[in-house]
Order: structure tokens, then sequence, then C-alpha cells
């Protein structure tokens, strides 16, 4: 278990620190769960009654909130930032030395940096390259050419298609993959033909990918997941699709082809996005909202109805389904009324 | 193929045959498709008409419908529960016999129970236990420290992430994922940061996990799955989720971080659930229905619109985007009316 | 890079040349991005603007645009499925040569027509047969007694349990899995008891299944997905499914047991169809929608609201759940209008 003096992670992290240096400190946690030896964070407001009662040893906050804190306190611009750096000191080792592990099937052609880790029956083709420190977890298969950069980490068994290139500290989940064919067919009246998809994917610099997603090769050109985009788990990314820096997708989400997101956007989990449309910079989607039209403004937009009792919601579609007649109805009792007004 | 004298299934499941005890049963249909040799049961008045017409050899009904079987009877208080236990006679053997495939990867420090099957490829990191009687799939990867309970059942290409731990008598289905990192990052207003997931996943007895789903590690305490837990296909569980025994998820549902879920709870399919909220015991949530806001009152609870022709559909969501124009208006002129009324 | 004299190509495809049959063509390109040396197609009008200035050496037209085309044309009825054979003359060749890897995992009972290729920890077990020139991707499981047909690709570590049978031509991608249990339990008041599956999976000739995609096994009888049907990634098809030919699946669907599905439909993405429904031949289900009813009649079909401003949303929700109440106090105005009318 891992331990460090509370000094030493105001230093590190740069943060000011009102108390006791040596509070030794083992592990993190919530203002409610933290026990002893716990560091916590308070970053919303509405966890403040919590703070006076919690058991942690030290706790990050805001300037402001400092003199509220009933035990140590390192104070932060950015408390749930600073929480985010402190949770790396407590990560565990990597559970991996370097080396390629005997069962890994691994092609004469491959180009492996220093300190690559390939572990147990990985498979990897004729033509990749893996740039240093990267780990490839058991099962993992690689396709011919594919190239990964420096400190990735690919989990246990992802699958990479054939010419797939990600950049540096990228970290993919199980079970992603990253490379099969869009889905393109041309139905000539009586069958679906088959579009070959000739594109690649490129992923950028500190992109992480869950478990489960889906990223598909383009039909001409290549999909493209510019640096810093974080996607969750099972989500789907369609052909030739563009997903600006900085990006945040989260599980669920279901993105069809040649769309293109901005920079600094966020898809809410279970989100869905129709094929060919484009999302600005800054904008936010809801959970389980679909986006059926071009978004060209930052901002929040959502889709759906809310949650009601089953009875409630099916009088509430019944309606849902007359709206347009009760509309129409409303216009034609405002015209008559406003009739009657002038006739009197 | 296995057979059964109709006694012998009575016999065996305690229940009270009217017909032919020396009748071999081979197989199990539903009454519309059963054939000489099977047995069906009625556990829904809608497919009475059926039971007359059924070619089944025996059906499996209630005391009250015993008079309508056109032949051999057995009685149940639950026949469709007993089907079940019926379902499970004819059950194909496990296919598989203890031992450790000869091309399976094994740490020194693993520790097997008697009767473990090891399939072929299968990858068993460090420090795993896997309890009596437990099979272990083809390609399925263990990570460091994963304890599996007695009598469990590991399809194919499953992977456990390091300290994941499951109970007894569980089922998990091909690609599950369990353990993988929970979706937490800390945006610096620049960049995303990583909050380490230091948490496991903590599953129960008697829980079944369908191909597919994805169960995230908690990112300080674990992520629970308490007993009897069913969950489908291509289910997302965020990190911290806590789902209540006995609970039902069907197939695509997304369940964000943190969410908590009550016991007997049944999330129908492709349904979501913002992270953070909570539900009652017993709550049911209708097919493709977001929870967003927590559930206090079990019932059940559904969002959404019906299925309307694309035409009618596009004229309804024109006027849902003018709903609360539409009801001020009406609000206005009842005002009016009053008025008029208290004029005359 | 292959390269094909535009002559070659016309005669190929049996389509008539208007230009220089010499000109050498390297690669495809949509009118936008095509480059010297690319062939591009103009298949819907909204793209006009794009022929006049497209680089493309070739573009493929129906006869009444060919006089617009600016440089060679190919004359042809459906441009788009032309475009569609033409890129097949420009798919990679199969990287693959035909033989069983050293560490793929066959049993002896297995049979393997001509051409097989068998991928590097591959697992087939017993009883499994591969028909002619069929294509095993590395780490793909096949279970006992599973069936593939001629000219079948199944990419890197898919699964198919056991008794799985499908027909020629067929195309699965990664991490499909195919036969695992379908969700079915009794409820017995307490717990959940399992109604074992009994039936397979039955594929048809010409059909792709994308990446992560589950198609489960029948609970008595199979399964059946039918010639020519296409289904895209991350979608879910329950136990006893039906799915009619050549009908089209788009990524994130999710089909409940017992759906019955019929020729030429097509499901948009993440939309999701409630257990034992009927679709007629030749519906269309929108993006994000769900079929709650059986649909008797080919057309299109919605389910939803469309994407609004959060705030606006807000509003359009509150009164959602007011509708009934909104469409009753409009009928009693207009009552009270009617009556005002007659009394006048």
């Amino acid at each position: 278990m891992k331990s460090y003096p509370l000094g030493e992670i105001a230093s590190r992290l740069n943060l000011r620190l009102i108390g006791d240096p040596d509070c030794q400190i083992q592990g993190l946690g919530t203002l409610a769960s933290a026990n002893t030896g716990d560091i916590s964070f308070l970053s919303n407001i509405s966890y403040l009654r919590q703070l006076s009662k919690t058991s942690a040893s030290a706790v990050i906050v805001e300037e402001s909130q400092a003199d509220l804190v009933p035990t140590n306190a390192l104070i932060a611009e950015q408390p749930y930032v600073a929480f985010a750096h402190v949770s790396q000191l407590f990560a565990e080792q990597s559970e991996v030395a370097a080396g390629v592990h005997a069962s890994a099937i691994v092609a004469d052609s491959v180009s492996l940096g220093e300190g690559v880790y390939i572990g147990a029956n990985a498979v990897i083709e004729d033509d990749v390259e893996i740039g240093a420190n990267s780990s490839i977890g058991p099962g993992t298969v690689l396709g011919r050419g594919v190239r990964v950069g420096d400190n990735c980490r690919l989990h246990a068994q992802v699958t990479l298609y054939h010419a797939v290139r990600i950049g540096s500290r990228v970290n993919i989940h199980s079970h992603a993959v990253i490379g099969a064919d869009g889905f393109g067919f041309a139905f000539d009246g009586e069958r679906s033909i088959k579009i070959q998809q000739l594109g690649a994917v490129w992923i950028g610099d500190d992109v992480d990918v869950g478990a489960g997603t889906t990223i598909d090769r383009g039909a001409i050109e290549d999909t493209i997941v510019e640096d810093g985009v974080k996607i969750d788990n099972q989500v789907q990314i369609g052909h030739n699709c563009h997903i600006g820096a900085h990006s945040v997708i989260c599980g669920c989400t279901a993105i069809a082809g040649s769309a293109k997101i901005g920079r600094y956007c966020v898809l809410g989990g279970a989100s869905g996005m129709v094929g060919h449309l484009c999302l600005a910079d800054g904008v936010q989607v809801s959970a389980m909202s679909l986006v059926n039209k071009s978004i060209t403004e930052p901002g929040t937009y959502s889709s759906g109805t809310g949650q009601m009792k089953v009875a409630d919601w099916k009088r509430a579609i019944v309606r849902f389904q007359q709206l347009d007649s009760i509309a129409r109805r409303l216009k034609d009792l405002e015209r008559l009324i406003d009739a009657d007004d002038r006739a009197r």
C-alpha cells in the first residue's frame, strides 16, 4: 500500500498546505466515505454539509472554503482537478515488466520500441510498429501495418484492424475494436452491394477508448479522432467521422457515419447522432438525446420526454399523437373568439 | 438425445401428474410448435386457444386448467417456473471435462479448486483463485488477483480485470468485460485529467452477465452487483453503481456511474439511467425509457413517445417544440372566456 | 497500389464510357475529395454543384447527367451501385494465404474445406466444419459443432457458440458473439430461474455482421437471420428473432426476443424493438425510434422528439407531462364556445 506525507503531496502538486505536513496519506475517499488516512476534496457546494463531518485526514478545497475544513487542508484553484492528480499517486504500478511473452505471436517484420510489453497470446501481424514503453495486453490482436505511439496501454483482447494508427499516451480498454469495416452498402433494388472500406482510422495523442467501443475505418478517407478525446464504453463511431480535440463521448453513444464533431463537445450517455451532421465546438448533448440536425451554436441540446408513471405516460403519448390536431383546434378557437370580440 | 419418462419428470419436480407416467419426453416446445414427445406449458391465458390444438405429449398447467389439457398434464402452481426447471433436465452436458488445456497460460501463483476447467489459450494471471468446478472458456483472460467462486461458467473470451471478485454459480458470456476503468476525468479548462480508478468490482452469487456487457471498476470503492442479478447482453454499468439483489437488466441498457438500483427492479431493454440517481426496490422501467430523476416508489415508469407514421410524427414534433406556447395560449383563452362569462 | 485503365473498369462493369479509355484510375474519392487518378460518382442531385469542380479523373453518373461531367464519364443506371462494384476492384488482397497457423488449436474432428485459413491462436472445437476458402481470424473461437459455409470471412476474436450454422459469403467482424444464451428466466417470486436455451442460431448466405454485435441462440427453436441481411456494429438480436432476407439493421439497434422482421426492412441506428412484435416487409424505422406495436404496412415509422435547446426542451417536457390535461381543457373550451354559439 502506498503512503505519502501530506507535505510531499502538497509540494508535488504545488498546492498550499494548511495543517500538518507529516500527516500520512494512504488513500482517497469522498467526504462521506473517507477514513482516517484518506484525502478527499470539495468541488461542489452541495456537498458542503458533508465537509464538517468528514473523517478524512485532509481535504482539497478552494481558498474560500479553507476556513470550513475541520482537518488539514490543501488549497487548489480546481479541487477536483487536483484530486485527479493526487489519484495518480495512488495508481497501482503498471503490473507488467517490459518484454514479449513467450506465447505471443509476433511477426518478424514488427518493430518494437524500448520497454515495450507484449502480453500472453497477443498476435502482432506484419509491419506493425509499437513505440517505446507501450504495453499490449494478453490476447490483443494488431493487424498488418498498425502504428502505435509511445506510452500507450492497450488492455487485454483489444482488436486493431490493419493500418490503424494511434498516437502516444493512448489507453484502449478490452474488447474495443478499431478499424472494422464501415457500414457501407449500395442497394441495387434487390440486394445490398458492399462498398469496400478503403480508408483507415487515425487516433491522436492522449485519447482514451472504453471497453467494447467500436470505431470504424473510413470508406475512402480516414476516420479521425483528434488529441485528448475521451470515449467511454460501448460507443459506436461510424466510418469517416471526425471527432474534434478534447471532446468527451459518454457510454453507449451511437454516432453515425460522416458526423463531424467539434472541439470540447460533450455527448451524454446513450445519445445518438444522425450521419453527415456537424456539431460546432462546445456543444453539449444530454443523455439519451438524438441529434437530428446540425448544431452551429455552442450550448446544451436535448430531446426526449421526462420520465413519468406509466399510466400518466400512456395518456400523454396518446395526446402526443393528437398534438397537431390539438394545436389546430386551439388556433380555431382563438380565431373564433377574436371574431366574437370584434363582433361585439 | 436425452429422454425421460413423464413420471420421472413429475417426481423430480414434485408435480402432480394426470396421465401416463411412462410417456417418454424427449424435448421442449411451445404449445404451437411442440411435436409428439415434447413437453410444453401454459402460463398465459392468451395462449389458451393453442392448448386444445397442441401436439405436445404433456403440458404443464395450473390446477384450474387441468381439464382443458388434451393430453398428459403436469399440475404446477407456476407453470412457467416449472418449465424452467424442466428445461434444465434437457440442457446439454457441460462439454468440458476438468483440466487445464495445454495451450492455456496459467501463472504459478494461481489457485485452482477441484474440477476446474481452463480452456485453450486462456490467460490466468498472478494470484488468481478459481473455486471448485468452475469453467473458464477458451481465450478468456483473468487479471491479477481475480477471485472466481465455485461452479461458475465463464464462456469464451471473457475479460476480468485485476482484483475483480465474483461469487458462486455465476455465468458470464463471451466478450463481457468486468473491471475496466470507470469513465472519470476532471476537466482543467483545457484537457481532461484522468482520475485513477482504484476500486474494483464485486459480484455476488447466482449472477448472469450477458455477452458484450461491460461493468466498470469503482473510482474509490467497488462497483457492486448483488446476488441473483440477471444482466442481458451489451449492458453498460458505470463505476460505483450498486445493483440490488435479484434485479433484472435487459439488453443494451446504459447505467451511468454511481447509480443505486434497488432489489427486484426491472430495467427494460435499451433503457437508460442518469448517474447518481436511486431507484427504490421493485421499480420497473419500460423499454428505451430514460430515468432522469430518482424514483422512490415501486411501479412502472416510462418516457418517450409512441411510434407513429413519419409524416404524422414530423407534425407532432413541430407541435412538441411549440408545446409551451400552446399551453400558454390555452390559458389565455380560458382567462378570456372566464372574463366573458363574468361580464355577461 | 492498384491501377486500372478506365476502359477496363468500363468493360468489367459493363458501363458506357465517354472519354479516354487509357486514363489510369488508381483510387476512389468523393466529388469533393477526389484527386487526379481517382474515380468518383454522382448519385444525389444535391451534390451536383460539386460535379463541375471535381478533380476526379472519371465520374460515374446517370445518362441524364452525362453532359455535366467535366472529365471522363461512366454511364450507369445506378451510379452508387456501380461505384460499390468499382470499390471492390480496389479492395486489398486478402492478406491471408490458406493454411492453419501453428498456434491455432484445431480439434481432430474438425473438417476444413480447400483453401481455408485459420489465424494465430484461433480455437476450433470438436466437429466444426468450415467450407472452402473461408478465413478464420486470429483468436476467433468456434464452438463444438459449428458449421461455416464457403468463402466466409470471420475477422479476429469472433465467438461462435456451439452448433451455430452460417451460410456462404458471410462476413463477421471482430468481437461479434453469435449463439450466446438468450435472456430467459422464470421468476418464482423470489428469484429468477434460468430457462435453458436449447436452440441455436441459423444465418443464411451473404450476411454481414458488425463488430461487437450479439445474436442470441433460441430458447427452443433457432434464431434465424435470412440471406443478404446486413447488420452493423453493436446490434443486439434477442433469442428466437427472425430477420427477413435483405433487411438492414444499423448500429446499436436493440431487438428484443421473438421479434419477426420482414424482408427489405431498414432499422435505423440505435432504434429498438419490443419483443414478440412483427414488422411487415419494407418497413423502415428511423434512428433512435422504438417500435412498440407491430407494423403491418410498409412505410417509415418514428418516435421521439426533435432536438431542442435545453431551456426550451425543459419547458416542453413539463408541458408534455400536462398534455392530457391540456387536451381536456381544450375540449372544455370548445364545448363552452359551442354552447355560447347555440345560445346566441
